[in-house]
């Protein structure tokens, strides 16, 4: 299978790679990552904020969201937050604030703000968990449940939905959240950062029928009554 | 905190939506999403395909990924597949395969094999599971752990990398994988396909240093020595 321009790693030698480039290749491994902002606040009220991109969809019905947290390294202060109030934010990272979302990963200690640090405003709805004032997309949710990743001790937590903001103009008639509209971006590895360009939109795929594009309004079904 | 032209929903909003709108509006709020092709076999070796959303980076050593899989929905035949021969492979879904790598997400029954259906070619190395000979970026795995999410029976299925193909001319001599090089896509709910540019490269966050930019290869560690 391997042909010339390609790399061939196998398990061991990922295993045997420096530090570094071990942690960089694997963090690649799945592409474009959802870039998202988490805020907390400690039982004090002094808000906490974290850079995620491992956030994935975990239901519909009830409206749940997951992210992986690794209780070593950075964001031990969201998890601390997370456990004492139960609530926690999300919060797009788009190209105003990618600068500031990237500092807010560095360690900071557990009583300075990275709000403040990094020169972002926190805001507040109806959770105990700060916003990112300056954010388009925010989503606030209250913890669900936690299971422990016991091959290395990380935690994949589930929230459920509790409030949403987004911007009018980004969400089409049929409820799809355009994130090119809304200006996200999407993470590679730890520190790469990427806008999107839309290629298509596909009609849902079914066994016996071709699929077509329905980019266009036109296409979609008016289900807006808001 | 809401302004002109911001939606708000609250949970139970949410809940009383159409469940179409519903299902579309909450697979957005994640934002831009990996796009992997997962391959399986059953015991008889007919290969399987399904197209997931879902995959996040647990841990680089050792290397793990996880991904949500839905019991009662599409893939199915997956989980029954990983069961079978704990192994499966995620393979980056490109520009040149996006039609097919939607198509497959269609109900097939568990006989047909998604590759021969949307015409991708099955690819096998040392894994009991088959690679798409199309992809550019192919990653093997073994399935390492598993949990139910016991608010809506879903599994967060947790897999140890085995083997990675990677393109030569997307790998950066950090170990950084180029997602845009690699000609990779972003996906958007359940129906969106974007292409990537990238904006930028950022240097380690540390609370008292300035970041900046890292895009050029001069900036990059050199530990190319494979």
């Amino acid at each position: 299978m391997p042909m010339k321009s390609v790399k061939h790693f196998t398990g061991d030698d990922i295993l045997a790679l420096p530090k570094a480039y071990r942690r960089t290749l694997v963090n690649s491994l799945n592409g474009y990552k959802s870039l998202c902002l988490c805020g907390t606040m400690n039982v004090e009220g002094t808000p906490n904020l974290s850079l995620f991109n491992s956030v994935i969809h975990v239901g519909a019905n009830p409206p749940l969201m997951g992210l992986l947290i690794r209780p070593d390294v950075v964001p031990r202060h969201t998890l601390t937050n997370m456990e004492a109030t139960g609530a926690f934010t999300l919060n797009h990272v788009h190209e105003g604030i990618y600068h500031q979302a990237h500092q807010a990963s560095a360690r900071y200690p557990g009583d300075v703000s990275e709000f403040e640090a990094v020169g972002l405003s926190p805001e507040y709805s109806r959770l105990r968990a700060p916003y990112v004032g300056e954010a388009r997309v925010k989503i606030g949710l209250v913890v669900q449940e936690r299971h422990r990743i016991l091959a290395n001790q990380t935690l994949f937590v589930v929230g459920r939905v509790e409030e949403v903001f987004v911007p009018g103009d980004a969400l089409r008639p049929d409820g799809f959240l355009d994130p090119e509209r809304a200006g996200s971006l999407a993470g590679a590895a730890l520190d790469g950062y990427y806008q999107g360009k839309r290629l298509a939109r596909l009609s849902y795929a079914k066994p016996d029928h071709d699929i077509r594009e329905i980019d266009t309004d036109a296409d979609l079904p008016d289900l807006t009554f808001l």
